[in-house]
C-alpha cells in the first residue's frame, strides 16, 4: 500500500521538484497540496505546477481531512508558518517531514513532545542531502582517530554568511567527539590577519566565495604522515529528493520526532 | 600497568619505526626483540636499531619466555615465517599483532580457531593506516545510499600492479553492500580501449601511475545532483604507527583474533 | 562605436544565452537574427526568445544585408548548414564566430583561405570556455618540463563517448610537445583489464562517468617529488559567454580565420 | 663539453641532493666544493657527503681558481655569507646559480649590475621547483581572464608563518595583472572572524596547517559557471633538482642575472 503524502509549500523550487519526485516514487501517492489560496482547485489548473494534474488543493487542514487523510505532510514552507502547520499536522495524526528552517530549539522540543505523546514519527531536517549528511557523520566518526581538522567550504559569491550553515553544523558534530586543542604550530603567526581562518575550539574553518561554485565542502583530517579528506559537492537541488523520499518512508515506521537526517541514516 | 611488547621483524623500515613508537608510548614497554641472529645481545649493540638500548634479543620463544613473558607480539617479519611465529605466540598465550602479509585464508582460519580456543585476542592487518581503513569503511557505509561508485587510486610509477591492493580491498568491501549494476550510459562507447577503467560488478577502478605520487586513493560516490568523495593520502610510513599502537591496546581486551583493522575501529 | 552582431542559431540553449549576453555587452549591438523561418518578424513576437524585443529576423543573408550589414555573424547552428552559412558570411565581408561543431578539416581550410583572401578575421571554436582552453594551453606548456602526464575527465553518466572531446583535444595539444614514451613501471601489470586507462603515445586518459557530475577534467603532470594538477570544472553553459564575447571582439581586429580559442588567448 | 660546476653549501640536505644530481647529469661535472673548512681535502674523506669521491674542497675562491676555474657556482649557503660569495664569483667570471634566500632588493640590484657589466649570466631563485613556478606563472596568466581568485595553501603544522612565502609570491604575481576589487558578496558577513581568510587587494588567501601535509597550494580562479584550479604538491626536495640543473644550463647562455625561475621558463 502506498504512502499518502500532502505537500505544504509546493510553489518554491524545492516544492516543484518534490511534487515531481513524489509522483515518480512507486511506493507513494501525492494526495493533496496545502496552499495559502486556490482552495478547491486542482494543481493542473494553477500557476503552482503545470505538469501535475488532478491533485486537489486545500487552504486548511480541516477541509483537507474531510476528503483525504494523508499519512505524511511534507512541509517546505516559509519559517513563519511552519510551527503552526506542523503542530496541527501532528495533532491530527499526520506525520511531518519538515525541510523548512526557522524552528527554534523550543519549537522543536515542543513538537517532539507532542509527537511522542501521539506516538507518531516525524523528522525535521535542515539539510535533506544524504551526501552532505554522510560527510558530516563520517567527519565526526573519523575525528575520534584524527583529531586535527580543518574545514574548507566553497560557495558562489552570492552567499552572504561565512562560514556556511553546513560547515558550522559539521564543526558542531565534530566538537562533540574532538578534545578541544589549539592546532598548528604553537607559535603560529598570521602575517596577514585571517590567513588561518575562523577558529572553533582550535579547529579551523575557511570560507571560499567565488563565481562558478555552487555548494561544496571538504573536511580535512590530518594524522602523522596521512590525510583523510571527505568532500561533498552539491550541484543541483535534485540532490535533496532522495533524502526527502527516505524521510517520508522513515517516519511511517517511527514513533518519535527526530531532528537531522543523520538520525535515520545508519 | 604497561603492556609488555616484543617485536619480531625489527630490522625493516616499519620495524625501526615501530621500535621507536612503542618506546615512546607511555602505556607500553618494549621488552624483547625476536631476531634470526644476535641471541643474547642487546639492541643497542647491533646494527638493527642504534638508538635503542637495553632491549634483549632472542632467537627463540623458549629462551625469551624463560626471562620475559611479553603480553603482545608485534610481527612485522617476512611472509614465509609469519605463520609459524604467530602460531607459537598464540600457543604460549602471547597476543599477536600481525602486519606481515602472506597469510593464506586457511592460515588465518587456523590461527583464529587457536586464538578462540585459548581465549586470547589478536589481529592480522594488511594495512595499519587508520585513515585508509576509515576511507574503506566509510565508502562501504555510503554505498548503501550512493551506489554509483568509481575509485581512482594514484601511486608512484615504481608500482607494478594495477589496481592497488587497497583499491581492490575497498571495492570488495563496497561490493558486499552494493547491488551489482552496470554504471555509465547504457550505450557507453570506449573510443580508446581502457578509457573507462577496470570493471568490478559494474563499478570502475582507475589506476594512475606518475612520478611524484606516493600512495593516494579517492572513492567517488555519485548521486543525482551531488558527489561524495572520500580521499586518503599516505605521505609517510609514520602513518602506520597509530594503528599499530591501537591494535596492541585492543588485543589485550579481546578474546578472539580478527582480520582487518576495520574490526577494531568503531 | 559598437560592434553589430547577427546570430544564426538563436533557438537553442546556447543561442538563448548568447542573445542575452550580446544585448548585455556595452560594446556590442544585436542587430539581426538569421532563422529558418519567421522572416520579417521580430524576436519578441516569436517563440525563439521572449525577453528580447525589436530584433528583426531574416531567413536569408540577402534580405538581411539590404537593411542591416552586421560586422560579425555568431553561428550556433546545426552541423549540416554551418559550412554554407559561414561561407556566405565571409563572401559578404561579415566576420564569422562559429561555435558549431561538424566542420571537416577540408571545410576549415577552405573557409580559412577565403577569409585570408577577403582579409577579414574569423574564428571557429569547438569550445568557448576560456577556463577549459587555459587548462589545455597550460597543460601543453607544462608538458615540456613535466612529461609524465595522465588526464582524468569526469562527466555525468549520460555521456556516451569516452574519452571526452576535450580530453582528446588536450592530449593532442600535449602530444605536440611531449616526447612519446611509455609511462609507469616498465613491467606494469593490469590485474584487471582497463585499470591503467586509455593509452595515447604512452600517456593515459581515465574517463569517470557518474550521476552528479557535470563536466570536469584534471590534467596531472608528475615530476620527481612533485605534482602539478590543472583542473577545470564546467558548472553551467553561462561559462561559454565570455569566450564568445572575446571572440567577437577579436575577429574585428584580425585579418585571418583561426581554429581554436587558444589562438586568441595569450 | 660538460659544464664545470662548483657548489657552496654542500652540507645541507639540499646540498647533499645537489651533489648527487650534478654528478648524475651527463652534461655537467662537479669540479669543486667551497666549504668553511676542510681546505685541501676531498669530499669522500669528510663528513659532508660520503658517497662522493675525488671532489676537491676549498675554503677560498683564490685557491680554487688556481687549480680549477668552474663555469658555474651553485650557492646553497646561509643568508649571511651569500652576498659576498656571489659577488666574488661574478667578479671572477663564474656564473652564479643562487638558491639561498636572504638577499635584499639592493643586494640583487647590485649583483645584477655587476653581472651585466661583466656580461655573464646568473640566476637567483627563491624556489627551484619548476612545478611551483609553473603554478605561479599560469595563475598570473589566467588572472587576466578569470579575475576572482582565492589561494589555499596547505602545509604541515610545523610551519610558523601564514600565509606561506609561495602563496605571497603567487599573489604578488597575480596582483600585477589583476584589477584590485573586493570579491564575494558586497554585504559579506563573517559570523566568525577570519572565515574569509587573508585579504590582498580583495583576493583571499587561506592557510591550512595539519599534520600529514608536506607543502601544497591550489589557486582557484572562478568565472561565471566555471572554475579553473591550478594545484602544486611538493612531496620531496628531489623536486628542486630539475630546476637547479635547468638553471645551470641556462646561465651559460645568458649575459645577465635574473631573479626568479619564472624568467627562464617559457
Amino acid at each position: 500500500m502506498s504512502i499518502k503524502v500532502a505537500i505544504a509549500g509546493a510553489r518554491g523550487r524545492m516544492g516543484t521538484a518534490a511534487v515531481k519526485a513524489i509522483q515518480d516514487a512507486t511506493d507513494m501517492q501525492l494526495v493533496a497540496i496545502l496552499d495559502y489560496k486556490n482552495d478547491g482547485k486542482y494543481l493542473s489548473g494553477t500557476e503552482i505546477n503545470g505538469d501535475s494534474n488532478g491533485i486537489p488543493i486545500f487552504t486548511s487542514f480541516s477541509t483537507m481531512n474531510q476528503s483525504i487523510m494523508p499519512d505524511v505532510l511534507l512541509d517546505l514552507t516559509e519559517p513563519d508558518s511552519v510551527f503552526k502547520t506542523v503542530h496541527e499536522a501532528i495533532s491530527l495524526g499526520i506525520r511531518p517531514v519538515v525541510g523548512t528552517s526557522g524552528l527554534s530549539d523550543e519549537n522543536i522540543k515542543s513538537l517532539s513532545k507532542l509527537a511522542t505523546n501521539k506516538g507518531i514519527g516525524g523528522i525535521i531536517a535542515p539539510n535533506f542531502s544524504i551526501g552532505a549528511v554522510l560527510m558530516m557523520k563520517f567527519s565526526a566518526m573519523a575525528a575520534r582517530y584524527l583529531g586535527d581538522i580543518e574545514i574548507i567550504e566553497l560557495h558562489h559569491n552570492h552567499k552572504v554568511d561565512a562560514p556556511s550553515g553546513t560547515a558550522l553544523k559539521t564543526a558542531e558534530m565534530i566538537m562533540k567527539v574532538r578534545e578541544p586543542h589549539k592546532q598548528g604550530h604553537p607559535d603560529e603567526k598570521e602575517l596577514i590577519q585571517g590567513a588561518r581562518g575562523a577558529d572553533l575550539d582550535g579547529m579551523k574553518i575557511h570560507s571560499v566565495r567565488l563565481p562558478g561554485f555552487l555548494a561544496h565542502q571538504e573536511v580535512l583530517l590530518g594524522g602523522e604522515g596521512e590525510m583523510l579528506t571527505i568532500r561533498h559537492d552539491s550541484f543541483d537541488r535534485s540532490s535533496f529528493m532522495p533524502g526527502i523520499l527516505m524521510s517520508i518512508r522513515s517516519v511511517i515506521d517511527r514513533e518519535d520526532l527526530v531532528y537531522g537526517l543523520e538520525n535515520i541514516i545508519e
